[in-house]
């Protein structure tokens, strides 16, 4: 790694300068210090939240949750950010002076209410232990009967704003946790003079200037930018006191993310060792900022985050609608580009599924006595495989299908067990399931939106090199992988330095700032040409299968159930 | 047991008369002895082929086998007949005076090359290293292109005998076993005078008398009351110097199972400590000698032996042709009715596979913990599930379909997996699918010969309660376990007391056979009417499933590798 980084004369030099990247997870907030002008990454730093994901009680007053929720303490990210500036610039050996931008990526939708002044509702007496003042994390699910009567109300009103979604407004959503609250806490709701996305608050706190990130407006808040936000017709159609939700609580001037939030609060610069002269991004969501932090600064290359479940992103200059897509903002990835957003719900919790539930014993066995991880013996058993060798063809969907289907009822399929079917021939079947899944999302957005001209990734998964193989195979081409171990946060120093401009030592130009600041090795999967010819085939059969329980929906499972 | 047993002065007083049952398995021999009045099942004696299953090396030659092969030897079945017949005098105190008839039952198409005289090809100098000169058991599988040309000849000819298998010819039967040694060893098939099945070659050897029983010749050998064996034409067009291979090899008279094939030879009454006048029944197959087994001795109710595999046989007054069955023969079961055939090709396979390759490590630890099998563990799991709970569907189809699609390229399906599901969801699953493909073979029954009025179970299965549950609550309808450990031995004695007939003390008629011999408790798995519901909603999944899958094939497994 050593070379990568610039020496530590040319950083004491003063001549260098950096960019910061803040990077808040779910469990963590993660800084990487970046050099504007190389892209060496020069240290990071994590903190794990101190309250974490609270699911089971409030902190202090031990109010029980429940089921479903998933809550933050505001308090956990400040005293994060104050840990984390700090540990970059003394790891790194960097002056704060040197540092002249910082970008913020959050994930979303984590939304708080708060007061004029952006002190968080749950700060204040007498609403501490309310569960509704806290901050709602993305993954809080208590609000689906709100989203199940937005989706209803919606759809009779043929709203326009489905169009920009797939026709589905998610639980994880703005709306639904408003009109939850509205709903359950009056009080609460009565008392919040904006709900804010916590990245959006961040900046806030850091710059003292409240703005909204088109990233998490457009892709959360139904706001787009030709209609804005949802009318009050249709607020009201949903509960009469939520009429002006978005007016009272949610309106607010809206940037792209890069664009400039505002400088560093003086009492803060202090607090953090910085100069005031710092430039803080407008925010964004954790994984938009892994488009730039791949490498991809312009339109027509898709970013693959692979983890858990996957995001699928790609920018065009123009907006085409169709069937197929889970997201459509306007400067929500890049300011001055259509950002298109498809996803698979569940792709490392499938492999993970598997893992736990459906490996015997025996190879629990072999892979003790090889000193391996179950993964790992796994993946040795199954790089063997010749594509189609065993007959088995899957359907991804055991989180059911967001793209291209948009139907969260859809499940998981396997066809063609035998008697002499191995644990390691349905792995290989999963894996490949979720990379057709990824080539009917390619094909599905060639489609209606045009060329897809290469294919980046990044995420954990990145590091199963059949897994990577499999899917350079299937989609008969190349796949880039992200030299950055943080592209994320990376992404988040980009939007830093685009913040800056090029006057200030940072960049103008989203595709400069890239070309300059995302450097190294990118490993790069190439498609065998002979496997790909065979997944071509097997792809049919996945099509077959595809249109049969996801489309025509002649069977759907659980139907007996009345589900 | 005591009290099922009579009492030793009953049995050495003279009065009582008792009939053996030899039931010839795939690894050994079985006798049992049954008091022909009262059905008691005095003594049963066991004994392993020393051979077993010969699928590697010639015995004494050493010369190897090829894959798929599956022989045994002649010696191994005399060797358990002078074993087993003592044995069970002995062990039930029962003097061989007292012994008037013998029943045999043997796996089929077990097949063996003999001389005029009866002596199999393997026992003389010249033919012992050479494999096709030994029997053929029933798993020989190397005549699958045999098979296949049977087929394909079959089908562009139209040939009649179709119609009652339900258009396929297995490499198990005869006709592919006998058209292997012609092409693969002409001078073994030269020497042979007659390819008889190993059951009718034991009456042979037991009587000195050379008979075909009707069910082997009917369900393996193409034959039919009607029509007889397929025709020169056939045969010719099959192999030109296969044109009279049944007048040279195979013809003979037939009997019905039941009927009186002779009476013992003198040499080998003495040597098994019996009187000459024992009367030897016909042979029969060993699952159809599970019919009467199980207290069938009529029309109208289906039997299914139920184990690694499951065969369905039922009888009607008529015989009508349909889509459906596997195998239709007049006598093939019990003299004087139509025996169908259904089956299913995988069941306590399917279990044993998943047991084996799909149970995680977790589960292990907890049935050692337990101290029970993971079988149990599974099963106690399952059991606490609620039909349709899980959302799973199967389809049964691991080691293809024979009933009622008769389909050996079809494969197991499972669909509706989420991140919950767990090891005992899709055990029960599995479970269910067999189950559901039962109620479409009793379906297809009822649509084309009539309605089945009882249902009887017997085998390994039948062990398990739960899966007798379901099948009850699948099925909709009682299943009766067979009150016997050993149906199918119990069966071959039926037969013996048949073959006695009334004037000698045994039976004229099957029925009365059968109620004065199948004797002590059935247990009835009655249908629980809310469960028989869901399974119905369930059911109606399934059949889409299957007429998909098996039906309209738009889908077909491994189609991609030209299977």
């Amino acid at each position: 790694m050593a070379e990568r980084y610039s020496s530590a004369e040319e950083r004491s030099s003063g001549v260098a300068r950096y960019v910061i990247g803040l990077d808040f997870g779910t469990e963590s907030l993660r800084a990487l210090l970046v050099n504007v002008h190389t892209g060496e990454e020069i240290a990071s730093d994590i903190c794990e939240y101190e309250h974490g994901v609270i699911d089971e009680s409030l902190p202090d007053s031990g109010v029980r949750l429940d089921k479903g929720w998933a809550l933050q303490d505001p308090r956990d990210y400040i005293k994060a950010i104050h840990e984390v500036i700090p540990g970059v610039l003394r790891k790194g050996d960097v002056s704060g002076e040197a540092v002249i931008g910082i970008g913020v990526d959050f994930t979303s939708c984590t939304i708080l209410p708060a007061r004029r002044d952006g002190t968080p509702l749950c700060f204040i007496a007498g609403f501490k232990d309310n569960p509704h003042a806290w901050v709602k994390l993305w993954k809080h699910h208590a609000a689906q009967p709100e989203a199940d009567l937005i989706n209803q109300v919606a759809s009779e009103r043929a709203e326009g704003f489905l169009k920009y979604y797939g026709g589905k407004v998610s639980s994880e959503w703005a709306l639904p946790k408003l009109l939850q609250i509205l709903i359950e806490a009056p009080e609460v709701y009565a008392a919040t003079d904006r709900f804010i996305e916590a990245g959006d608050w961040v900046v806030w706190y850091l710059t003292g200037k409240e703005w909204r990130n088109a990233c998490a407006a457009g892709y959360k808040a139904l706001w787009n930018h030709k209609d804005g936000y949802p009318s009050h017709d249709f607020l009201k159609a949903l509960h009469p006191a939520f009429e002006n939700a978005v007016d009272e609580k949610l309106r607010g001037p809206i940037l792209a993310p890069g664009q400039k939030a505002g400088n560093l609060r003086p009492e803060i610069a202090k607090t953090l060792g910085l100069p005031e002269s710092v430039v803080v991004s407008a925010a964004t969501i954790d994984a938009h900022a892994g488009v730039p932090g791949c490498g991809v600064g312009g339109p027509g290359k898709m970013v693959m985050i692979m983890g858990t479940s996957t995001c699928h992103m790609i920018m065009t200059e123009e907006a085409r609608f169709f069937k197929g897509f889970a997201g459509l903002v306007k400067d929500g990835i890049l300011s001055g580009y259509y950002g298109y957003e498809y996803g698979q719900p569940a792709v490392g919790d499938i492999f993970a599924w598997f893992i736990e539930n459906c490996v015997p014993h025996a190879y629990y066995e072999e892979a003790k006595s090889r000193g391996v991880s179950l993964y790992e013996l796994l993946e040795a058993k199954a790089s063997r495989l010749v594509p189609g060798e065993s007959g088995l063809v899957a359907l991804d969907w055991h989180n059911g299908n967001r793209s291209v289907l948009m139907d969260a009822s859809l499940r998981g399929v396997v066809v063609g067990y035998t008697l002499k079917t191995k644990a390691e021939e349905v792995y290989r079947a999963l894996i490949e399931a979720t990379a057709f899944g990824t080539r009917k999302i390619v094909e599905t957005h060639e489609a209606g939106a045009g060329p897809v001209e290469s294919i980046h990734a990044c995420g954990g998964l990145t590091k199963n090199r059949m897994l990577m193989q499999v899917y350079a195979d299937v989609l008969g081409r190349p796949i880039r992988v992200a030299p950055s171990s943080q592209p994320v946060a990376l992404g988040a120093a980009i939007f830093g330095a685009l913040a800056v401009g090029a006057e200030g030592g940072g960049y103008d130009r989203p595709a400069e700032a890239v070309e300059n600041m995302v450097k190294g090795f990118f490993e790069v999967y190439r498609p065998h040409e002979g496997n790909w010819k065979l997944y071509a085939g097997l792809y049919r059969d996945y099509v077959k299968l595809h249109d049969y329980f996801g489309v025509r929906k002649e069977f759907h499972c659980g139907q007996t159930r009345g589900e």
